[in-house]
């Protein structure tokens, strides 16, 4: 191919400004260093007003995506629309026009990942997608190239830092959910509606890809068992910190036998873990492998100008590509999307647990509930109970019992009357 | 070519050996993923026991890496002999034989890159090095690929796992320089002969190497300021400890104007700093990007298995590229070997300091070390003096000034006889 790489990006908000920002500022150095003009052909968005404030350069400028996927001359359409509507036609439309996609798009390829990449595959394009997990940090590089030579054994990742800065916020101003996402959205690190995020959603949409990439097969999405922060109170936060604890949502990935544990949950880690000092709006992603062992990558997962340097690595991946031949490096082995990895249910998954009961004030209480967990095989690693108005919480960590096995004593437990049906129950990670 | 890559090991010692064990298991996942089997044909080495031990499977083993380089089958050499003797020639023979090259040698690459990376370039042929810097963490892709979009501001690097482990130990167990190096020698942490460890020229080659692909230049090793741990003393960490800092060996690079600040020095980084808290024989890379923020990457820097991890995640991307294409998609664009960066001298260089005086316990001595400094123009952040048998060691947070400030300021304190002539200069990041 020539020495251009034409660019059609569709989608110029906070992402896409930045694609656009760093592309005028590195154009010069880009070309020097590969060889290869990363140059923006076109840019498509319905916001005039935001075109006409961005340094696009002789780009042609539209409201219309059809115009870049129909034009020849584009080697690679950027989507950052988001979302899995719009998006999903545009960019199966860009891969049918035989275009090269970069997306940001977790959504999509997490709920629509193998049709994308079946249609890649046919058609001899490639999606890349560094900027859906992680924003700046290159996560999936590395698990894709660095680390390729590894059995992964495990991934624990803090990957939405909306979730992040809120449950930072709690346990180091005390304050409770509500008020915690209320600031978020203030400061715009939480949308007005912050379902996805604090549900856990957007965790298990970045989950299932890097576990799909780490597990050489695919992950669908609508199987993994997800929990979001919403339950997390001040006292869980008090709690763990008085037991050398804090609380983070994570996403977790295991190798158990011949299957996947994959989850997404607030999950306790101890003050020494190394993920309990990421804080804020950071990012992290702990891998174990058999070879490499224990690795870390941290930075910033979200952001304009972090996500669009991620955008750009794709993009300069795509040119260093194409500068030497007319088909693609990585290829469509991202992972095995025809290959569906079979997850082991949340109800098998075995763990510490934090249980918190609410309890009336009276003798026998807390042995009965440790006869109800020591009837399911559930022994008790530590208890605590604090003096409080009625009705009082009572804190267990158990030892590893299996998630199936604390439900059941918890339901006996709630059903006897011995708790109110309130019981709180988080993972304990070690 | 052939969906076979046909690979030649020189040095089968205990990355060497690591890489085979990874290849024997791991073959049949490649071959599946990538389509190309990585193919372990000759292995040489001194040692015929070794090569017994090894599951080399139908490799031709020999005593002779001629035997390697002269084989036309043979489409790459891994070099891990080590050493900037043999392993140079064997390096430039491999090139001039138009084979590819993996390496772990980053002595010989901070050394000799220009001479070998031009060999490279002229032969058509590409120069692996990936295990060469920070072992299983894949630092050189990150910097190479995943930042690229970024001008890289800084790096500041924990990449010796002996040095880490040392100062670690005497953190940890008050223990002095002496005792920690011979501990760690037992361990197997630290070399017969640990000179180029202790003493910084480890950490400097890995700098130079690294600071080259982020400056998109060359840094030659020889021009980095270097300075190892030897001269740090028990009551420096325990000083550093009351101040709220630990000390760690940290190669640096900043961006300073139009020259890269290039240094090899031991560091006290305060103890909420990201880095103060990589201890043992861990390492880690902090680097901040214009676009990205900042990033981390950490994990094991060492060891059989961490650094084959990284040989093989080089020989993977070699099929990757020779799947698709006689050409190299990376190819010699690791850095601009032609263009030599300049470096700030580090008499330039302004930071602050961590003084630490041996003085007699008289009236005056705190005082005129006071106006001293203050005559270089050095101002003073904190000061503290403790109740000790002569001599007294007077310590002294400055706020920022240059090195050469410094010196001079300390040269004329010796020379009047204010202090004895063992003065300790400290760097300190923030």
């Amino acid at each position: 191919m020539a020495s251009v790489l034409n660019i059609g990006l569709v989608g110029a908000g906070v992402v896409g400004g930045g694609v656009v920002k760093i592309l005028a500022a590195r154009r010069d150095i880009f070309a020097k260093q590969f060889g290869v003009q990363l140059r923006l052909a076109r840019v498509a968005d319905l916001n005039a007003q935001r075109l006409a404030e961005l340094p696009v350069g002789d780009a042609v400028v539209s409201a219309s995506a059809a115009d870049i996927v129909n034009d020849p001359s584009i080697h690679v359409v950027i989507e950052l629309v988001g979302g899995t509507g719009f998006a999903r036609k545009l960019v199966l439309d860009a891969i049918a026009a035989k275009k090269h996609v970069v997306t940001a798009n977790k959504a999509l390829l997490a709920e629509h990942g193998p049709e994308i990449f079946s249609a890649a595959e046919r058609a001899g394009v490639t999606v890349w997608f560094e900027a859906a997990v992680g924003g700046g940090i290159p996560v999936i590089k590395a698990l894709r190239e660095g680390l390729t030579a590894n059995k992964i054994q495990s991934i624990q990742t803090i990957i939405n830092g909306t979730c992040n800065y809120i449950l930072t916020n709690m346990s180091q101003r005390g304050v409770g959910f509500d008020e915690a996402l209320k600031e978020a959205q203030q400061k715009g690190y939480a949308e007005a509606d912050p379902t996805l995020d604090v549900g856990g959603g957007d965790t298990g949409h970045k989950l299932a890809i890097a576990a799909s990439i780490a597990g050489r097969g695919y992950v669908p999405y609508e199987k993994i068992s997800i929990a979001g922060i919403q339950s997390i109170a001040r006292e869980d936060i008090l709690f763990a910190d008085e037991l050398g604890y804090c609380i983070k949502l994570l996403g977790i990935m295991r190798q158990e036998g011949d299957k996947l544990d994959c989850r997404v949950h607030p999950t306790m880690l101890p003050k020494s873990h190394i993920l309990a000092s990421v804080n804020g709006v950071f990012n992290a992603m702990r891998v174990v492998g058999d070879s490499v062992g224990e690795v870390l990558l941290y930075g910033r997962g979200a952001g304009e100008l972090p996500t669009a340097s991620a955008v750009v690595a794709d993009l300069v991946d795509i040119a260093r590509d194409l500068a030497r031949t007319d088909g693609a490096r990585v290829s469509m082995h991202f992972y095995d999307h025809h290959h569906e990895l079979p997850l082991l249910p949340i109800s098998e998954v075995r763990s510490h647990f934090y249980l918190r009961f609410a309890v009336e004030d009276k003798p026998g209480v807390v042995a009965k509930i440790a006869t109800a967990l020591s009837a399911e095989g559930i022994s008790i690693a530590s208890l605590m109970q604090k003096e409080m108005p009625n009705p009082v919480p009572v804190v267990f960590l158990t030892h590893v019992a299996s998630e199936a096995s604390v439900r059941r004593a918890i339901a006996n437990i709630e059903a006897a009357g011995i708790a109110h049906q309130k019981t709180q129950v988080i993972f304990v990670e070690r």
